[in-house]
């Protein structure tokens, strides 16, 4: 009897001498969140079920490794676009920064707006403004050297409202989704119409993702050798427009297949997501709505950054594309954001 | 001293056991040589001395594995590039399959010239000649019928003289290099003037690279959405050569960093070395010289396919390149070879 009683209750002394230690056993241990910072809600499950689809050997829509690619926006997907591109605010850093080899520049309109801090004619740029600035801030030096200056600029410069450093202003769900993608064998790349250099610069310390999965826009690049060791020069002509149909056009190109999964916030993105899904199996479309003035920025089809047509919105509808509520899908959008 | 004697036998004679069973006792097998198709010599060593020194943790010349990307030219490379380019062959066979849907054709010198093998006339093709040849054949479809037209070619079309499919004309040496490169952590790219989506038709199965990590000659695209799913159309212009200074511009756009390691064969890799010799540490280049008429083909300076010119040769003994007698340092060059 007394062999019987040692028999039963053994189990349960070890148990709780486990938890006494702040230990569960593994078999009875609930698997961690791989989305903390997400609510609960259909588009947490639509992502989560998504992932579990493709991944389980089960699954009738299992997708060998080789095959998982999920490609992400940048710019309003993964980091914050407002009140101002990030990276033309680099590039209005740099035209200061270079203002005293430039004497020139104060009699250019634009450079003048930029110098003069000007804010009621910056807002007036055109796309010609914008190109003439992007062009003698982001051409016309090597490679190396423009990596110098943008990284520099990201480790000092800092976002105007949230007082952070950029990369910082980065979004926690999002990080979260890549990481947990990531864990389930899928490769991430950043498709974005800003610089692909530039993103490049702060990729892999921000999203943990190498320069290799960055596709973005580009220049066109120039070998250089004469006396001593060849440099790369960054040239005033445009290479790759990644935006709209660029996007699936370049995702041809660098990947060489559809993606499985596409995260994108703003008209730019229609056509990656349009191309993902035309794939066979299971897909998954997401569009980031910046819907949530008061921890982030609230805009869509009037906003001339990223914006959100109604005629998207529309197709993600028609499209069963996922559309999230930055204010009522994300429990916490930034990492250093003190939760209520 | 029966005991003795036991002790001292004993393990003689279960290392005979051992042996009788064909199997050697773990702690005495030598490790299994990662290039069997490489005559012992110079070439093989530097090849094996770098792998040890970029990865082994106690080398002050080691790499992490982030770091660790080798670069591949394709044609003479890997895979046989004489008597003419595999994708040429390719072309002429396209010219002649679509013969029917372009009456024209036969009034046209170049196609005409294709279509009744007039050798003579094919040997003197301007690059005019050819690259109306490749628009023709290589543009006007989508990737995804391009895909199937390339796949059906490469199944079934065999080279002239080893009558093997093109596929099985790959260098064994060239295999095991990759391979054991991969098993140390490098990640494998070919970087071939050839076009980029023709490579990525069979490189995954020939070569083990997946189409990410195929860099090549691209035509623009073009995505296209009417009614119904979307599709990528291949233009005849081109977008990127990827040839000479085109290497390192490609890299740097498809990689965006230095190769540590880098194999070519001709003229047009001599950039793509000098970009790779340029990185800090211990890096290696590689020149394959194709001097072996019996067992493939003898070529240099004077061939119009693949030159090697003195110059180049010139740099490669300047700067240390490491450059591969295919006669000398190669045991075995194809898979199909019956060893002597």
């Amino acid at each position: 009897m007394l062999r019987r009683a040692l028999f039963l209750t053994l189990p349960f002394f070890l148990l709780s001498l486990c938890l006494s230690h702040g230990q569960v056993p593994k078999q009875i241990q609930a698997p961690a969140d791989p989305l903390p910072s997400w609510n609960e809600g259909a588009a947490k499950k639509s992502i989560v079920e998504f992932v579990r689809a493709t991944t389980d050997t089960a699954s009738p829509k299992f997708v060998p490794i080789a095959q998982r690619i999920a490609t992400f926006d940048n710019d309003g997907t993964l980091w914050v676009e407002q009140p101002m591109y990030t990276q033309l605010m680099f590039a209005l850093g740099r035209v200061k920064a270079m203002a005293t080899q430039h004497a020139d520049w104060k009699d250019k309109e634009a450079f003048k707006a930029v110098l003069d801090d000007n804010r009621a004619a910056l807002a007036k740029f055109t796309k010609k403004d914008l190109l003439e600035i992007i062009a003698a801030t982001h051409a016309g030096m090597t490679t190396r050297e423009f990596d110098a200056q943008a990284k520099d600029w990201l480790a000092t410069a800092k976002h105007p409202r949230y007082k952070k450093l950029f990369t910082e202003c980065a979004y926690q769900p999002m990080l979260e989704v890549m990481k947990y993608l990531r864990a389930n064998g899928f490769k991430t790349y950043i498709v974005t119409g800003g610089g692909q250099q530039f993103v490049r610069c702060f990729s892999e310390q921000a999203y943990g993702i190498p320069p290799e999965q960055i596709i973005g826009s580009s220049g066109r690049l120039k070998y250089v050798k004469e006396a001593g060791p060849p440099s790369m020069l960054r040239l005033p002509a445009l290479l790759l427009l990644n935006d709209e149909e660029g996007k699936p056009e370049d995702i041809q190109l660098f990947i060489g297949c559809k993606p499985l999964a596409a995260f994108g916030n703003s008209d730019g993105d229609r056509q990656m997501l349009e191309w993902t899904q035309s794939g066979a199996g299971s897909r998954l479309m997401v569009l980031v709505h910046h819907d949530d003035a008061e921890r982030e920025y609230a805009y869509g089809a009037q906003s001339k950054i990223g914006t959100f047509s109604d005629s998207l919105m529309a197709e993600a509808k028609q499209q069963g594309w996922l559309v999230i509520s930055m204010k009522n899908d994300w429990k916490q959008i930034f990492s250093f954001e003190v939760l209520k």
